[in-house]
């Protein structure tokens, strides 16, 4: 069985973090799927999604060590090409992937207790983003 | 239902980035599953799998960022034991990972407008590479 | 179908690599399902899952990649905030990802030949971990 489902977000962009294990919850919490793999996936080139423990503390760390792995303040080429300015989002994006999958069992996410899954935007403006929340299971 | 399918690519490595995704639409379009998940994976330890949007300065921005993250010319052990050459690349696909998973509805991958999938081949040298498409739904 | 299995390993920490791969086949070797994906998954938000050719030097040369990319001795808030030290290992395990989905046909994994399936502990301290395999298939 699958069942197809999806969420919104609001961001700010910038390497804005997001937890989003509650809505991927609630998705799960209402269907007859118990046992299986949700797919977590991102539509765009400039957004990811990934696991943290969500504090403070580990938040701004992974900005930093995001902004040292694609820095804002070097040459892109394709901000020399379209202007967009997002030419470090995209580097950012395609490096952390656009897609998670995690197991549940008897209608549970198998996270860790401190484990969370986020949405990172990482655009250079505010954006709505669009969730997809993809079960397979029985 | 499970669909398994499987395309090969020429690449000539170092960093060459193949967008995929009409290959992988193509398997989608031929089969009677149109609801789930895909699972595109390449077999080998030195290329890997995620989107971007497939735009020249992008890609050239992307080779820089893993340039930085494992540069070719800084020592690596593997070489130093088995003398390929390819230290760096190996390093490279760990990193990246060689999977990447995406929901489908209605027969449709639900990538953004400006958002493809690539290979990327790490190798210090032209490949065949194999990459199997995997296809979990209903 | 799905089947939900979990095996746990010792580990100890700081970037400590091991092969998962056995662990993973045995459990394929023991079920009816012959196709499909395998999902392995590391609850926890200090570790994470890979694929690499298991080497002495490109396991050691994977190590220095990471602690290039997220330093032990550079500041972490999240040590700042809570004193667990382990603020390093909180952003590695989000840049690599706690998941990997890997496609199985006739029962076997189609992971290359010098490919295996890696836990790394980034954790700073010795751990038992638990990994989740979800597999669904046909």
């Amino acid at each position: 069985m699958v069942l197809s489902s999806a969420f919104q977000i609001k961001t700010s962009g910038f390497n804005d973090v997001h937890d989003i294990t509650a809505k991927v919850e609630s998705i799960l919490s209402k269907i007859k799927i118990i046992n299986g793999i949700v797919n977590v996936f991102v539509p765009g080139s400039t957004a990811g999604i990934t696991t943290i423990e969500y504090e403070h503390g580990v938040i701004e760390d992974l900005k930093r060590a995001i902004e040292r792995l694609a820095p804002q303040n070097i040459h892109y080429d394709h901000d020399a090409r379209w202007g967009d300015g997002n030419g470090f989002a995209h580097v950012r994006a395609a490096l952390l992937g656009p897609s998670l999958s995690i197991p549940f069992t008897n209608g549970d996410l198998q996270l860790g207790t401190w484990q969370q899954i986020v949405l990172i935007d990482f655009d250079n403006r505010p954006r709505t983003r669009e969730v997809c929340v993809q079960i397979v299971g029985e």
